[in-house]
């Protein structure tokens, strides 16, 4: 077990009439002047950006909107928003909707304060001293971003996707109302369930076996969105299941279920460069890796994916057999992300094969031109990354 | 299920080498002039005490101490804190010890800036504006006030003993080193896992029963105590499961184990009578009452108690005969109660028979004179209160 530091400072206010109380929150964490932060036409067409603007306005606020965040947000939003923060004396920002909105603006806070290229915190060049508080209206439960201390954005110039993590930014408070989750597309829904079991997913495999709550906090998350996915697949507007996803994405990224463990980073890290090579949707770039990587790391501690197996997809335990069970669990995964219409290869991801040449770019990428490892779980370097790229295939 | 506010912000700092970083904690929450407040003769003969104060001092911190805090903590040492704080101009305050050291020390955090008598705050008189900022060492893992908006003071005028909430003293920080916890009595040990798990047990036995994500949390943490509980008594130096009952402590008490649910508190308020009159064990005393709690209640959902006895209490579920499954989770519950050296009746826990007169004054005292009611699960009346309490006998 490792010693650890938990901090989840976020204040959450979670409902149906949850929006009602933006205006005094934001005066409450000492806002004046918000940026309202947005992504393309959903936050518009579903009215909750003009609700949302109206009751900051009524609450004596002034503000100024910044829209067209895409998903694997651009630094050159990033920039705009920096420069119009500037210009405006903006004191508080304001994301509303999932975490490529909530991820840009953590830059943006970075950014607004700090002498230089903001982009230079990303890649470890710089550190920030300060930042604008940040907070949110979320709409889509999967990046967890609104109580985690983490960013991720894309640099256009070249296609790097780099994340960064920092308390500085977490978010002051988060607003959910799981009914503004009811229009998410089903495939949407499911690369967010993905995307959050895989934050957790990625902390528990962990050769730290030793912190039996956190597993049993852990196990009790991902059985419970295993479970709930399926409901809203079928009913959109379950506003009950819509409500364990939604809080699940925070409990499942705000540490709580990493405690004590050291996690393995791997399949994120792999997945960013599938996503800033082919602009796919991170949950299901996530779900395309995983049962690559899961197969060829399990090795390395095989009585964990047989814990993993029997304690969260419900296999039964072959006691005489633990491979085989654990490669069971593995294909339960596969199984489970069919059933909900995530991809389990890349092919069934991209439509086509990804080639050697795109495998080879996206080890290089990742292994930084071979000069660093991802993952903990099993050491990767880059030629471990081509292999379960290709695995992955 | 109801919308909740989540709030949990303090930085939990946990593991063997926690305390050495005592000194840049109280600076980094900005303070300069410490109270270091203490119980009694373990927080000496340990050596935590003097270990604390010389890394304060080395740390360029100012300090004075105060010792002497009493299990179910008197007013009356809360005055003597406030007059210390206002005469020596401290500005931050360090518990170090378990419940009743940080309770009393989140009452000196309101009362030191409060122009008027504490004790009002407790009685619902007057409203804290402010508070000194609280933050602690624990020793003990039980009250879960390390992480909690709660403090329970006792007058010891007339024996009341009332709790009150407010997030101005969530503490800044929690360090946490379970060697702390080795020396602890197996009596105090058990009666301190009974408090943690009753702090989930008091939120989980609700009507709102379709936040089943919070339900599967509060399940995995009282599975995890309650296996953990028997590992410790045997040996007390057992560090792993000696962590989990730590950090069990905080997420049992932090709101985590609540969200969404209304819970139901009365076995906290009946045994506040218990332990203002008697002066035992707060954790011993909520084992003597919540047998005879559940036993008065059951019928209001009998589903609810199902669910917990085959969730938690792993009892066999006869789905012919719900009642039974659900008396025998309650049995499970005093079985398990006798097995770690706790009471599951009144007078197990005195070594002598309750009078109806102590029960009518019990009774009349929670109920405030028949003012007020308790609970939410089943709605109890002073009358009912007094029936609690001869089923509890």
């Amino acid at each position: 077990m490792r010693d650890f530091n938990y901090y989840a400072p976020t204040q959450v206010v979670f409902g149906e009439h949850s929006e009602e109380q933006v205006a005094d929150l934001v005066r409450k964490y000492g806002g004046h002047k918000v940026l309202v932060h947005y992504g393309g036409k959903s936050a518009i067409k579903s009215g909750l950006l003009d609700k949302i603007c109206s009751l900051l306005k009524s609450g004596g606020l002034e503000m100024v909107q910044l829209g067209g965040v895409v998903p694997n947000p651009r630094l050159s939003k990033v920039h705009e928003g920096i420069e119009l923060c500037r210009r405006e004396g903006v004191d508080f920002l304001l994301a509303v909707g999932g975490g490529s909105v909530i991820d840009s603006l953590k830059a943006i806070a970075y950014g607004v304060p700090f002498d230089g290229e903001v982009w230079d915190i990303y890649t470890g060049k710089a550190e920030p001293e300060t930042s604008l508080p940040v907070a949110c209206v979320l709409t889509i439960p999967a990046a967890g971003s609104e109580m985690s201390d983490s960013s991720v954005i894309t640099n256009e110039d070249g296609d790097y996707k780099i994340g960064y993590s920092n308390n500085l930014c977490r978010p002051k408070f988060a607003i959910m109302n799981p009914c503004r989750t009811f229009t998410l597309p089903p495939y949407q829904t499911a690369a967010g369930v993905t995307d959050i079991m895989m934050h957790t997913m990625e902390r528990y495999f962990s050769h730290d076996n030793d912190m039996t709550l956190t597993d049993a906090v852990a196990e009790a998350l991902l059985r419970t969105m295993k479970q709930c996915i399926f409901a809203v697949l079928k009913d959109p507007e379950d506003y009950r299941n819509r409500a364990q996803i939604m809080w699940g994405g925070s409990l499942a990224h705000n540490d709580l279920t990493g405690c004590g463990l050291q996690g393995d980073w791997a399949t994120h890290q792999l997945e960013h460069e599938l996503s800033g090579m082919f602009d796919v949707t991170h949950g299901a770039g996530l779900a395309a890796v995983w049962p690559a990587w899961a197969r060829y790391v399990y090795k390395e501690d095989v009585s964990r994916f047989v814990q993993f197996a029997v304690n969260v997809m419900d296999v039964p335990n072959d006691f005489s057999d633990p491979e085989g069970t654990a490669l069971r669990g593995i294909e339960a995964v596969e199984n489970f992300y069919h059933a909900i219409g995530m991809p389990a290869r890349i092919h069934e991801l991209l439509g086509r094969d990804v080639t050697d040449e795109e495998i080879r770019e996206m080890a290089r990428k990742c292994s930084q031109d071979g000069a660093i490892t991802v993952g903990s779980f099993k050491v990767l370097a880059r030629e471990d990354m081509e292999a379960v790229y290709k695995l992955a295939r």
